[in-house]
């Protein structure tokens, strides 16, 4: 197994776009027809969340690389939405899909590491009996705690094959009040934390050019995104912000490269929440699914070859 | 029932003590009777913390104020561990005891919305069925996304009598890689966190003085931790780093005011994992637990009466 920035560049190459569907669950808009399938069922949470994400999985197959599941939209739901979260993965798995969980885990040494077992992690049987965590392919983490909270993951991915993604700056307006902080030297908060992603990356770097140690880029701010490519050229960007947040696809594709390669495009709500009148059937969200991912696809391309 | 910040003043003047204990899932230094017991269940992992947790939180109880919970030790062991995490909520409500959530979460504002919902929010039937998280009395949360990020779970304290720690100083050696950047103007990143978090509290300031929006500072740094008081009079500080990770507790008590309030003081591995030989069975367990917060309350108490 190759390691995981080779992994997800070939996955790119394979289905020809960095294009990304997230999966974050909000029961108040899943289609009424799963709801009512679900509503007697003892985890009626649980089964409305694996029902509405194996439609959806159903399509992503083969047409990207990579779902993200926002964790706390599962944990919202208690153990019944974490039931979901797990059993989301494994369908993902059984499709070939690259799991990415957005979690922005991060905590002190030994945390980190329980944190990096918990997500990055193999089963293992030190005491007895098997234990073991949610096992995916690459998590988001905060860079708050600095290099000694990060070391954890950094090992997970270079042991495991495993991905992270920090953040560096994220969507939200609300990112400029600590990310952008001018420091003395002329740099600010997030250029910092960029320097060290190169640094930690470095080691790392695989046969696609590009490192495990990704970066959290948001589109919504595409001239930061620029320099920031610059202080990390081999980082893979996971870009948010595209769609609902309100970037444009030209925006996104900022920190791909002419190979198509170097970031990935995550669209959410764009995908799984359009608004307007819900599917009434299973084949009428799947269509509906099919063909926003189709038109994401598309978006995104145009946007690659207008550059 | 009050805001958070007076229900914990109430429970630390009602225990005498500022010490709170940490519960943290360490599969391979549980004790050998207690894996022993539970290596034939279904969910051998689930049983043998919940057991474990039992011994501790009797003894807890009534003896200090609140236990804090380090989700990550519970995700490492995927849905088992989190079933035992919502076991042991559940125990130590039962026990009277204020539970912390050390989850150091954060995201954008739907997604922050979801996690505030995860950890203080209240069971909903929104969509014909009940749904629910974990529902604890505070969580810890991260400010790398600024302030737009903090606004849900601050909504959640003052809807439904929450409280919040937001990272200001970690207690690791690696926090000063980004808090202690140095800012154009003279401050660092975390004395404008700081800043944020003073007027968040603001209008939430209950009668004991104190706000429902506190503030993590470690031990380790007790003159920063003077620094950052200054600028927080009113949040109450969560102090990790007593014990286990180096700091004794004169350093602790740093931001403890004259009535003993402002600030609580957790010991994790110190208490649960104190090495030599394990406990041979649970009256053993439990007498070395009690002895060992006995031996905290006092050494805590001994550094409050220093000063």
């Amino acid at each position: 197994m190759g390691s995981f920035s080779d992994r997800l560049c070939a996955a790119v190459q394979r289905t020809g776009t960095p294009a990304v569907v997230g999966l974050d669950p909000r029961m108040e808009l899943l289609p009424p027809f799963i709801l009512e399938a679900a509503r007697h069922d003892a985890e009626p949470a649980r089964v409305a969340i694996r029902s509405f994400h194996e439609a959806i999985l159903d399509e992503a197959a083969s047409c990207v690389p990579a779902v993200k599941l926002q964790i706390a939209f599962y944990e919202q739901y208690g153990l019944s939405g974490l039931a979901a979260f797990a059993d989301t993965i494994s369908m993902a798995k059984e499709r070939d899909l690259i799991v990415i969980v957005d979690a922005k885990r991060n905590d002190i040494d030994s945390t980190a590491t329980a944190y990096a077992q918990a997500f990055l992690g193999v089963s293992r049987d030190a005491v007895g009996f098997p234990v073991s965590g949610f096992d995916v392919d690459c998590i988001t983490v905060s860079p708050y705690l600095g290099r000694d909270s990060l070391a954890p993951f950094v090992d997970a991915c270079s042991e495991h094959s495993k991905g992270i993604f920090i953040l560096v700056k994220t969507s939200n307006p609300g990112s400029t009040d600590v990310q952008n902080l001018p420091l003395v030297g002329g740099q600010n908060v997030s250029q910092v934390v960029a320097r060290l992603i190169a640094e930690l990356g470095e080691p790392l770097i695989g046969s696609s050019g590009y490192s495990p140690i990704g970066a959290v880029v948001g589109a919504t701010f595409p001239a930061e995104a620029r320099h920031l490519r610059e202080i990390m050229p081999r980082a893979i960007f996971l870009v948010p912000g595209y769609g609902a947040q309100g970037a444009d696809a030209s925006s996104a594709v900022t920190p791909i490269d002419a190979h198509g390669l170097g970031a990935i495009i995550n669209a959410s709500r764009t995908i799984t929440y359009p608004g307007g009148r819900p599917p009434a059937h299973r084949d009428q969200l799947r269509e509906g699914i099919r063909l926003r991912i189709a038109h994401m696809v598309a978006d995104v391309a145009h946007a690659l070859g207008n550059r």
